[in-house]
């Protein structure tokens, strides 16, 4: 994969969603064949042979990434998502944001004790939604559970609030 | 692909998310490895040689099955999103819902007039959210728009919105 292609390709949005954020838009990546397809395979050659049984995706951006890895790594794929979208019985937890506070949502079914779980996302910056989703998958006592993001922020120390407890894996860092 | 398996694995939540509905949750699928390679090669099997060049998924169920359906087909990824998430000049559309009204966005940049367009979403039911969408695609002036839904409230009579102009497939029926 050429990781710096693909950085090349990220849009940075000045002031979105407020202020002095700095935005790392995926979307110009996403939308080109070529660079979605070298992403896909990036990722997947990170986690390849770890035995991940499931891949949980946070709601949204997660999303997109996170189901391409999950076939591919012949996973299950499990949706982390905003208060009030899931229709079945849910553990949730809120967390501090940048910009006030959020909730996270998970199926009660959705992971079993023998799973291994990587939890994905986009971004890495603060590292606050996805200490929570860490936090909501620990709840299932998973045999392992591994962090992935395509972005990380690393001046924003993300990766620390995972220090001893979970791997951290990144693709593009600024 | 092994459609009954598919449909069998779908759970049905009643009253959700407003009494009188009955819910298709799909989280039963995706979160089954199997089933969630089923689906996606299903998927595949319906638009291959096509020459699709964008998958569209709108927010956010439409970003599971779009995302690997956009990969195996060798086309970029596109997303419609709820308003105020996309970072750049978007064009945006309100739609009356079952319950209120919704507005969509999409990037200025998303689609070309040489592409082959599929919008992709989880479910047809009314059609409303799918028309807005149809509606925003075809802003772009693309070579052909075709509509994929996993599932199909046929009783709705969604697809009627889309008569004569835009071909509607859907892979499970209720």
């Amino acid at each position: 994969m050429d990781i710096q292609k693909i950085k090349a390709a990220i849009r940075n949005v000045p002031d979105f969603p407020i202020p002095g954020i700095q935005f790392k838009d995926l979307t110009t990546v996403f939308k080109d064949a070529e660079l979605l397809k070298e992403l896909g395979d990036g990722l997947y050659d990170q986690f390849k042979g770890m035995g991940i049984t499931k891949v949980v995706g946070i709601e949204s951006r997660g999303f997109i990434m996170g189901p391409i890895l999950a076939t591919k790594l012949d996973a299950g794929f499990v949706t982390l998502r905003k208060p009030g979208k899931l229709p079945a019985e849910t553990y949730c937890e809120t967390y501090d944001k940048e910009y006030g506070t959020d909730t996270i949502e998970i199926h009660r079914d959705a992971i079993e004790e023998d799973d291994i779980v990587l939890i994905h996302d986009d971004l890495l910056a603060t590292g606050g939604t996805m200490l929570a989703a860490q936090k909501l998958v620990e709840r299932f006592n998973p045999k392992k559970v591994i962090i992935s993001c395509i972005v990380e922020l690393e001046f924003l120390e993300g990766r620390k609030l995972f220090d001893g407890t979970t791997p951290v894996e990144t693709l593009i860092k600024f």
